[in-house]
């Protein structure tokens, strides 16, 4: 695009009858200004449509104010609340959230983190525990601050802000047998390592309570409500007798719950059902769902915290953040 | 952060053994360079952790390989839709999406448009047509190429791609209108314009059929399943004789749609109710709801393939492009 018409820095000085040093401090350290001269600068620059150029700004400083965030999906809504606290804690401090999707791959993660590093941003949040080497590889040169969400990380010198993903799945095992749930089934999808270890817990959990192995089936695609009706059916002519049922999300467990009203099967009375995060749904449908609630609204907000205090130089309170979860043992369980 | 460490393209250069224009070909015009050159430096590159500056390439090229989005929200579940289909187009070419959200809110676009700006992307796409003269003037200075999403604008030299929002309410009215409803309701929240041009066009049909006009509930709270339930009390209080509810979007319905069924009221039988957009769950509830389907992912990819003519200098094949909508009459109504 060609650039003739941008206005520059000198417009914006011209026009308030100011220095260019005082323009610039206006835009990148304002607290130096006496209130009535930066209301002079916002003025004009607002008047003349004048924007600060991050560019030129991040090459004289060497910060770019950017943070680079990696999530697995946006179509997923328990990554869109990550990004809102996200967003909450990082927008007054005005850094600019430079984000990208991975679709749950390893390698589109390393993809799309090298395209994100060419930003220079200043730290990088990343979603989960498991990457790469060649992504570590990439935020070792040069030493950037970095910040896993969603999962407790043990390696040393790493930061995470999550949950035990383990636990949540091992919860929903004694939940069942607590109610007395002998034949129990695991069904999943989109087979990502948070979805796994939910699996891995709740095995675990069931054979703590002297149960059998739960009846399995998992599934490579997106999860979605569609999928989890579709999988209600072959669960039910694989596995007629099968009690109660743990969804490795919400979006299945609602899609099997909708499903069980139109096949009239009673739920929880012929089948119980669970899910996990507690989807905004969730406790609305009918009967409603028993699932784990999962904070990650705060996981986001805490996230971007400690990420702060590691661009700032500051040491984080800790470098591994366990934020738990809630059980929410409902109607259809 | 301090930039020491931080590998130069020097370092990538004499790595591969060539010289430091054939590295930098390498990431901004790879065709230029032999099969044989280019594997060199990449693996010279990944085996460094290098990865090219987009501030000192934008300084140099003025062009930024940035385009700015801005959209309401992203817990609206219709604009993830069209950001996936605006970075399936955007993507492949190179472009790097940066995002920031409106929340509905025209005071706040213009503040995150301007500092948009400051990343100089090489193009805009807003949602809506109903900007703040602020924002007009910002996207003047220097002339940037705009796409509009969701909605038709009719003033000269814009751009836009969407479908009449009006006449899909109009839609509902007429599908009600067919069904013999003669009560009806039009139930909204979020009031933003697209939702009510909903509302205007629901109006204009119920009164082309001959019928009353409609009961009108309107709050300005965010959308969500929870207020659907909590609005269908208030409706049933306050005018416990109408027949079909058109909420004016599909999460609002579903919440409605649950809440009947909790508090045993028959739909259709005693209460008809349809929803806007298609959200994925629609087609699964029991009954299944009646909405209007909206291509918001065709629209993000159209909107992009706009913009990326513009970006380019080619001219579009239209300047306002109308993807219309579907009605799915379903058991709700």
């Amino acid at each position: 695009m060609p650039v003739k018409g941008r206005v520059t820095i000198e417009d914006v000085a011209a026009a308030a009858g100011t220095s260019m040093i005082s323009v610039s401090r206006a835009f990148r350290d304002p607290a130096r200004l006496s209130p009535d001269l930066r209301a002079r600068i916002e003025r004009a620059a607002a008047a003349l449509g004048y924007v600060p150029d991050r560019a030129a700004s991040a090459l004289a400083s060497a910060r770019s104010m950017n943070v680079a965030v990696l999530v697995p999906s946006i179509t997923n809504m328990v990554f869109v609340e990550m990004l809102a606290g996200i967003d909450e804690v990082l927008s007054p401090e005005r850094y600019q959230i430079i984000m990208a999707t991975t679709n749950y791959c390893p390698m589109e993660e390393e993809r799309q983190l090298r395209g994100l590093l060419a930003f220079r941003p200043d730290g990088v949040l990343l979603t989960g525990i498991d990457h790469l080497p060649g992504t570590l590889n990439l935020l070792k040169t040069p030493a950037l601050p970095v910040v896993q969400m969603m999962e407790l990380c043990g390696r040393a010198g790493s930061y995470s802000v999550g949950f035990s993903q383990e636990d949540g799945g091992a919860a929903i095992a004694r939940h069942f047998a607590g109610h007395g749930y002998e034949r129990t089934g695991f069904v999943a999808a989109q087979l990502d390592p948070r979805t796994l270890a939910r699996g891995a817990g709740f095995r675990r959990a069931l054979k703590e309570a002297g149960l059998d192995a739960p009846y399995e089936l998992m599934v490579p695609d997106r999860s979605s409500v569609a999928l989890g009706a579709a999988l209600l059916d072959r669960v039910l002519a694989e596995c007629p007798d099968i009690e109660a049922v743990f969804f490795c999300n919400d979006d299945l467990a609602q899609g099997a719950l909708f499903h069980c009203q139109r096949r009239r099967i009673a739920v929880p009375q012929q089948l119980a059902i669970a899910g996990f995060n507690d989807l905004p749904a969730s406790a609305w449908t009918v009967p409603a769902l028993s699932t784990v609630a999962t904070p990650r609204y705060e996981i986001g907000r805490k996230s971007a915290a400690m990420l702060l205090d590691l661009m700032c130089g500051r040491a984080p309170e800790a470098a591994r953040l366990d934020l738990g979860f809630t059980l929410h043992a409902r109607e259809s369980s």
